[in-house]
């Protein structure tokens, strides 16, 4: 086992983010407060650089490897962050991605210089394929959520909303945090808890494969029938990480799902009201809040919008179903 | 001739905002210095209350109206902006709307409790229309630009960038700013120019709608075509504002103008690289700068994205583009 990060290490890769990272706003919304009943602060980081949380972590740790070369596996926006992070520190970047990842996600990881290998969903280990071309070719492997330095670099979005709420006179009493891996909510959770006294942090799954919130039930990893599909592409890890889990089971309230119909219902609500594109995978404690599943009444929450990476043809779906 | 607002005027309007206005963020994006070879600060306005600027000088007229009823004409924004400020203050509020306005600003403006008046834009003269509602039911006409109030109030806009930017350690060298009736540029051009030593600001209109940009260059308030269409159905005024040229002629330092095919393109850029959802009025200046009509090389350039309220059926057509 790894050791767990630490609130110093999230402070640490905030430093090293502050020059490259955009500082992604922590904003309100009249309507949805009105919709239930309490204040909610939205992270909005599809504003991100490459349009996702992914930098954060990718940056964090590339920044610490000292490697000449790096090879990543990812659904996409682990890729884009690691592709756009590796432009930036000069260190050639290979991606295993999916052949059906979403084809934004593909090009814009290509648009950053990185060289990409596609492999099968359903027939091939991403993971074997990742380590193979590590070892053949002494790239260091970048992983997705399992690393210490990815984790603390997603925290910084924690340890922003801890300050940003500060800055608007709020204090939240909880947290709603997509989770595929676990690695933004395991680092968020790490900053918020320290940081804000009583909040409780939750974890926000598609239905099916809800890994994370039935670990946290059982007390150990499980894992998902291979056989669930969901359409948010970037929340489809078969289990908790085992360092990931490691947090979250020692800091996490709980775990949330939700179905793919609530998640366009978000998507297309936060087109109406937010003005914020978000991705299915993104639009999950949005959409959790929406349906109920968290009732927000009288409190004060603070939902992550992780991402906007999604393909015009989605989008379109997602928001003209009225 | 009304007095010219000053720039305490609007900053008793920020006041007057500050509990019940977003403060919309300014942002960077890595995408777009790239793009344009320069640096780019976005004022993410369709984040605000009613998904546009609009509120903003709305609240700051019926605040200080003292008014029971209050009554508009407005093509959408400015209707969702008297309406949402109208309950706000606990004031009743007719709404005079073209019977072509996009339906997510019909429906955004009745679900602010307004009363909605149909009209014919092509036929009729919404101005004569609100003048007799107000002549017969005592309510205050609240108009979309011509009014101290309203261009202080949208002029809180321009005051926040000028923060903002201070706050980012960034000295903007230029602004571009949409521009129907010229409220939003009038009232940001006041602010920006008394507290950005040497800053340019540029009005931004459709192609063939340029009627201040034509106005500016003949030193007169001239009109447009009557037969001229654009898809800005919030820049469609057919002549700048008596108060608001008067301002502007003082203050600018041009205008610009886009095609509705620039605009489209604006959109989709905006929705693949910002993940800011922008209606066709409000990436004016956005479009402005993609297409080259200004050029930012080596320099800093604030744009304001001044709203969000489009229809899922065009916001497709424009994403989908390729």
């Amino acid at each position: 086992m790894q050791s767990l990060p630490s609130l110093a290490d999230i402070e640490a890769a905030a430093k090293r983010l502050a020059p490259v990272a955009i500082l992604t706003p922590l904003i309100g919304s009249p309507v949805l407060d009105e919709h239930v009943g309490g204040r909610v602060l939205i992270k909005a980081e599809p504003l991100q650089r490459t349009g996702s949380f992914k930098f954060r972590g990718a940056y964090n740790t590339i920044a610490q490897e000292g490697a000449q070369a790096v090879v990543a596996y990812s659904s996409g926006n682990h890729a884009q962050g690691v592709a756009a992070a590796a432009k930036l520190l000069r260190v050639a970047a290979t991606i295993v991605m999916p052949s059906d990842a979403p084809a934004i996600k593909i090009e814009s990881t290509r648009a950053q210089g990185a060289k990409i290998v596609f492999y099968d969903r359903h027939s091939e280990v991403r993971e074997a394929i990742g380590e193979r071309i590590a070892r053949e070719t002494g790239a260091a492997l970048i992983r997705p959520y399992d690393d210490p330095r990815i984790v603390a670099g997603q925290g910084t979005l924690g340890l922003e909303i801890a300050r940003q709420a500060r800055a608007m006179g709020a204090v939240p009493d909880a947290a709603l945090v997509c989770c595929g891996g676990g690695g933004l909510v395991s680092g968020t959770a790490t900053a918020l808890t320290a940081l804000v006294p009583g909040i409780e942090v939750f974890a926000v799954e598609p239905a099916g494969l809800d890994d994370t919130r039935r670990s946290l039930e059982a007390g150990r990893r499980v894992e998902n029938d291979p056989a669930a599909r969901s359409i948010c592409d970037a929340l489809l890890a078969p289990t908790p990480g085992e360092l990931t889990f490691e947090i979250n089971r020692r800091l996490l309230a709980g775990g949330l799902a939700v179905s793919d119909e609530e998640v366009l219902d978000a998507m297309a609500f936060a087109f109406r009201h937010l003005k914020i594109v978000v991705e299915p995978g993104g639009a999950v404690a949005l959409a959790a809040l929406l349906a109920g599943r968290f009732c927000a009444e009288g409190r004060t929450v603070a939902i992550v919008l992780s991402g906007g990476n999604v393909d015009p043809e989605l989008y379109a779906r997602a928001i003209g179903r009225g």
